[in-house]
């Protein structure tokens, strides 16, 4: 077996000629202004799938519309009716986002197909191209929405979400955009899990790793499912700051900021233990009613998000908080109540496919980054459909969700690259 | 010498129908409708001292207003160029504050002279009850003004400073219950610290001490100052709650939750080593307009309260708190900012009459339990202005500066037991 695999300038001009013009145009045509809106399921999400499906046209690759009407673009291999490897990502974006979130994972798979087809590069299996919709969470409250529709997991209270912005329904715009809402409503699979050998994604890393790792790209292992609470709250009792003595104290923030300590401190030794989580309390605060310097504060209220791609880790260190709180309420006197728990799955990637990425690198002389992925992608969707799933970061400065987003174009062809040469490696 | 001393049934009842009567009146001709209204410099708190004069005028007692608009009721001694001995207490409220917080003290006074007029007392020194006005900072947002009034502590700062429910300023209010402003502006004392030789305060404890130990009185030691910043800001970097390990993280709030663990052993540590101290963040919080859950908070905002009765323990504390702040900022990769530092001084109790209220409470058969006072009182005023001072705590549920303030009328009775043996001693 002889793998095709290098940096070449050629293949490299190539790719970036072809990325340049997409990445503009998508920018000219998709813009508010401030950044990138390309609404799910909506008016300009629709100018982005029609942009890069006119190119995959271009290029002489067969293009369709899916049941949920999302772009498919193949490269049909001798013999279709074997499981196909799909590649892909979503094409919508948050309002005022960037230009990279998403859409660098749709022109990465563009320029894989582009390339092979180009080489008359002949394979058993198909390729296809997925330019996904629906993936933000931004307009309808729910994230996922495109592959979780392929796979029938959108429930009818999913479909009835409105956008608070314009009153639509998800059902109303995915109807205007020429999804088949009554399958998806009868949560009926858009896309045969069976016929599906793989799914490959590239995407911009939304955190700070590849950057501190000086590395341009990353092989993901899994995605970190989360268990979260939007309001924990303590409630102590409310006091004067001078004449209560420490002894007759329920100070709600000191008891929280102890319970927040000692979770920094079981993080920090399950991460010594090599254990993958991640916690943070986005929002905490004491209430805005009842402030003042000097009154020792009767509550205070926040929110705990705790990230694993291990569920195992992910319950035991929920168990750890539940545990602090309860021992901190006996201590302190105070007590700690919770809203409904949320729970999100994490997602394993395919060791095989975590595999062919590395050797891809190799080949490449590049050093790949094995690292998880924290935020949640349709990679973990179609991964917890069954189907062999991998992804690619491409370091990115300045997170995602807003215009700032940085990935150079040096950065994005060596991930695409990587890509290419282990598809390559699984099509021969 | 001979002391009459001893809680007798006689005295209680002639005490309990006086005290009864006053704040039954006060309590009907200054409520608000939710609780207790009586506006520092304005209508009610004149209403309040109007019921107390009348009353003392009705026991034989000779009353007076002074330069600074605040009842003087004398009981004569014999040598009346002698320094006096002055109790009492302010008789303004907050909005919507208790019948207790104040009027206690005057009300105590009062029985002290009436019964000492009474029984004929001839004592050389005179005796006279102060019912102060302008204690409270919730109208002007100044505390202490009718006590600083007193010694020329007010300054034309103080004097601007406006009512915001009305727009009039402390001077106008001032002015129209009568005060020499023309004195108070010029900084000129009103009451000459030389002719005062004692001050002896009696007040409703505002924390929970007293209840807790079991104990009718308490006896005050020092009043506690403080140093203040209302918002001290944590400034880390935002971040994807995912997508940011352990090692690249700047996190506020954890941040933030580690300094107050610190600051909390140290607290214990100088509890342990007999240092008088409390420590409190009222308010706390991230900021709403970047609140998500998702996301690491780039930074936190609280406010700091540390109290002691000693002003080398305060410093020493505010020095540590600074100190973490450096070593947790340069560990987490935070940074703290500060606003203005606020001071407010402690104030030391006579030492010899705490001797003298220990012993009356001993003559009283009653257990006294000696302790600092967490909040402000006239009592730090002419403590600071060189005056020997003293302090009678009486026991009381549910705090002050609310309806629900609770205090007994037999504790209530103890109370002006323990003072009025004491001022008997001083007095012979």
């Amino acid at each position: 077996m002889t793998v095709a695999a290098t940096l070449s300038p050629q293949i490299c001009a190539a790719d970036g000629a072809l990325a340049k013009e997409l990445f503009d145009a998508l920018r000219e045509r998709t813009s508010d202004g401030v950044g990138i809106s390309r609404d799910s399921y909506g008016h300009r999400e629709t100018i982005g799938l029609d942009i890069i499906d006119k190119k995959a046209r271009q290029l002489g690759l067969q293009t369709e519309r899916d049941a949920g009407a999302n772009l498919v673009v193949t490269l049909p291999g001798r013999e279709p009716d074997l499981p196909f490897i799909a590649c892909g990502s979503h094409l919508d974006s948050v309002p005022q986002g960037g230009n990279f979130d998403g859409a660098a994972g749709v022109i990465a798979g563009l320029a894989v197909l582009a390339r092979l087809k180009e080489t008359n590069f002949n394979p058993r299996r198909s390729l296809k191209l997925f330019g996904l919709r629906g993936e933000e969470s931004a307009r309808f409250g729910k994230a996922y929405m495109g592959s979780s529709a392929l796979f029938g997991r959108l429930t009818p209270e999913d479909l009835s979400n409105k956008d608070p912005a314009t009153g639509r329904t998800l059902a109303e715009c995915m109807t205007n955009v020429g999804v088949d809402v009554a399958r998806v409503s009868r949560g009926e699979p858009l896309l045969d899990t069976k016929t599906v050998g793989a799914w490959i994604e590239l995407h911009i890393e939304q955190g700070p790793v590849l950057l501190a790792r000086e590395l341009p790209v990353g092989i993901v292992t899994g995605i970190r499912g989360n268990v979260r609470h939007r309001a924990v709250t303590c409630i102590g009792e409310a006091g004067h700051s001078g004449a209560v003595p420490r002894w007759l104290r329920h100070d709600a923030v000191f008891a929280a900021a102890d319970l927040i300590t000692h979770i920094d401190r079981h993080w920090r030794t399950l991460l010594e233990r090599g254990r993958d989580v991640v916690v943070t309390t986005g929002i905490f605060g004491t209430d805005p009613n009842e402030h003042a310097i000097a009154r020792i504060p009767g509550s205070v209220q926040f929110s705990i998000d705790i990230r694993s791609q291990s569920k195992e880790t992910l319950e035991a260190f929920y168990d750890l908080f539940l545990s602090e709180c309860a021992m901190i309420g006996e201590e302190r006197g105070v007590k700690f109540e919770f809203d409904r728990r949320i729970d999100s799955a994490p997602a394993t990637m395919d060791p095989e496919w975590i595999g062919r990425l590395n050797r891809a690198s190799r080949r490449l002389g590049l050093l790949a980054e094995e690292m998880p992925s924290g935020a949640g992608h349709d990679a973990a969707v179609f991964a917890n459909a069954g189907i062999p799933s991998a992804m690619v970061f491409v370091r990115n400065e300045n997170g995602s969700h807003n215009p700032n987003e940085a990935m150079t174009i040096e950065d994005f062809l060596a991930g695409v690259s990587v890509m290419r040469s282990a598809i390559e490696e699984a099509l021969q």
